[in-house]
């Protein structure tokens, strides 16, 4: 057992019932729990160049700054629709029911930038393609998707293409 | 003239019309103003002893996690309604037309801890007061609230009562 896993709060019935949200509030409210798992997301990541980590809202802003910080990156917030203040392009994406979107601003990466995109969760996979559209499209090079906890069960993978995705913990 | 305010972007108009939104995006993509902004922030707090820092959903997140790593505190995220999956107190406040509210988790802070509460902005003063009824019923100490941005025109220091208020930029 990964020792970030016993800071992971297990909440059943969230957002809805049936599903079992895994809650990071606790490793977060945690300080030796946080670094433990910052230490061990930047194992995964390696020691590479990075110009830009991406952190996806809202959840992917807690450990994407300090990320950004460790490789001495900028950060970048990749948000809903209309939450970010500056000129923006946009990615939609299918929900179970509907779409979303997520948006960045269009001078957040430049070309041939080497971006990290970091979230709390790879579940569907549906926003974090959405992402990768998004830094495509502005010209930057995916270098990892990396993520806190992978839901092995919905396939998110499937939909990242040939990016490496690299997790913390598989449920 | 503080060199942080030179990364920061004003943008007209935004959320709407008359408005002119500071915006941190072009600070937080700039690892040197990142760290710039960071060491600023932790001079205004100063050396002292701090159990948690709390971020403001969700600009807040953003140094918010930073600032809990230098003091070896735990972070909280405070969120709006329905965001956070586990047992929550609530507090509302007032807008310009009608009311939100924000929440925190009942386990967040245990009584007497000495709390940090971070933002991006003070504007109107409503969202950080009612983080502070929330501190406080948790029987939390603020020690501080901080901000890297203060609208002095809105007078949200008015609603924070006797609490140290501190920010990097005043407009």
């Amino acid at each position: 057992m990964n020792e970030v896993e016993k800071y992971i709060r297990d909440i059943q019935d969230f957002p809805k019932e049936g599903v079992v949200f895994k809650d990071i509030a606790t490793l977060l409210q945690n300080p030796t729990a946080m670094q433990l798992c910052k230490k061990q997301l930047i194992k995964l990541v390696g020691d590479q160049k990075i110009d830009k980590v991406i952190g996806i809202e809202s959840r992917g802003f807690f450990f994407g700054t300090l990320l950004a910080e460790h490789y001495n990156a900028g950060f970048i917030p990749v948000r809903k629709p209309g939450k970010l203040p500056y000129k923006t392009i946009s990615e939609s994406y299918d929900l179970e029911y509907g779409t979303d979107a997520v948006e960045i601003h269009i001078d957040a990466i430049e070309k041939g930038e080497r971006v990290l995109i970091h979230d709390d969760v790879l579940a569907t996979g549906g926003t974090a393609q959405a992402v990768c559209k998004l830094v495509e499209r502005l010209g930057g090079e995916i270098v990892q998707c990396n993520f806190i906890i992978e839901l092995d069960f919905l396939n998110g993978k499937d939909k990242l293409g040939d990016n490496t995705i690299t997790s913390l913990l598989n449920y």
